[in-house]
């Protein structure tokens, strides 16, 4: 019997984590990933504020404590003072995937202007993905859809689990050697 | 009454500066915010050679003293070695904004393949927006239409002054909440 | 009698250098330059494992002992522990031109949806221009298609020889000063 691979969800809100508002960008990611992944799967959650050594050890601690494969968090990558998910992001990364936030960006651009304002990042720790979305809950199934098809091989890549995807919904791509 | 917003414009370049030639980039910056603008403002304007502690002491000065809401910059962001406009600009920068320079350089490719030369950056300090654009004047409006929709939020979000554009010429785009 | 314009071509592989399989990027490279370059040049090619420091040091001795105008290195972009690529290319360049890495991973997006994987990146160290290509050796036409219009004006811009190209196959775009 295989245990579930585990999928962190970080929302990092000053308002939704002090009950100022609901969060509800973490469960639209739960929401996605339920309607994506067909592999075994459980998610680790949580709903920290906008502070940046807090959202360094919180990635940490899902990587190298929870061993979770895909860490994915909403909020704090625009420009304003207290947005700083991307700096946290790069502080605990191994090494940077430009190609995601540029991505995401370009996908976000076809429907949003202000898209240009976000500076979400991806990279790797260890044997996990970790993955920034925006805040804004309507643009994280936008988002994911735009990178989810290099998600599963990424993770291979890295010597992370399998991952697998409802092909009706997502496509992933593993490409062959050559 | 109000105060007029005040934009930087800053022109980078030995041979301008040195009078060896005019300069036709600040001209055309001031020329498209003329045409694209309905608040009040003013510009403050310097023209200065490729040396990056002086590019980086105009830039902290224009925010800083100036109060500028909005500094764009012309000229040194190619590859030669006196090209160094990027890197006084991430110098000074509080946050760097890698949708800007991705997305400038992704419309100017449609006209022109060397525009991967380009290392243009934009990103914020304080309350006020840098960005930088190439030096070739006609490059100028190109570049500005390409990001100019998403600048007035960008400054709203940092706190500054509200900026109105014609929409005729420019949409001003200000996501609602959620 | 000039001297023929010197291309470094460098495979970064742990198993093509080991011999476990042959390298078919290198000799990719070859190939296109052969077919898309008219001026007189030859190729000065190395095969090493993906080793930082021994990446760095045959770039640099590429660059500053041979006076290559042009390193194209093919392998080690990826987000795996060995790919390290990037970090070397990074560790020896005067300055970066991000356009180069978003217009390749631009271009492979339109294959591969793993194309946001790659981490490629290029950019100057002195009179040389060095530009990463991916370890798949049909990705290497792709990308220099990509790219190739811009490379000729680069190197003009740093002070290097004047290359000339095929128009058949690439047109070097020069463009007019203005």
């Amino acid at each position: 019997m295989s245990t579930p691979i585990r999928i962190g969800i970080v929302t990092i809100s000053d308002r939704a984590s002090s009950g100022v508002y609901q969060d509800l960008g973490g469960p639209a990611i739960q929401q996605y990933f339920t309607e994506v992944l067909t592999c075994d799967w459980e998610s680790v959650y949580r709903l920290i504020p906008d502070d940046q050594p807090g959202i360094e050890d919180t990635l940490r601690e899902l990587v190298d404590g929870q061993g979770c494969a895909l860490v994915v968090t909403t909020g704090g990558t625009g420009p304003s003072p207290r947005d700083v998910t991307p700096e946290a992001t790069r502080a605990v990364l191994d090494k940077e995937l430009e190609g995601f936030g540029e991505q995401m960006r370009a996908v976000s651009l076809s429907k949003v202007p202000t898209a240009i304002l976000s500076r979400q990042t991806a990279g790797v720790r260890g044997r996990s993905l970790i993955l920034n979305l925006p805040g804004k809950p309507k643009a994280i199934a936008e988002c994911l859809d735009a990178v989810m098809a290099a998600v599963p091989y990424c993770i291979d890549l890295i010597h992370g689990p399998y991952l697998t995807t409802d092909p009706a919904r997502i496509v992933a791509f593993r490409p062959k050697a050559g």
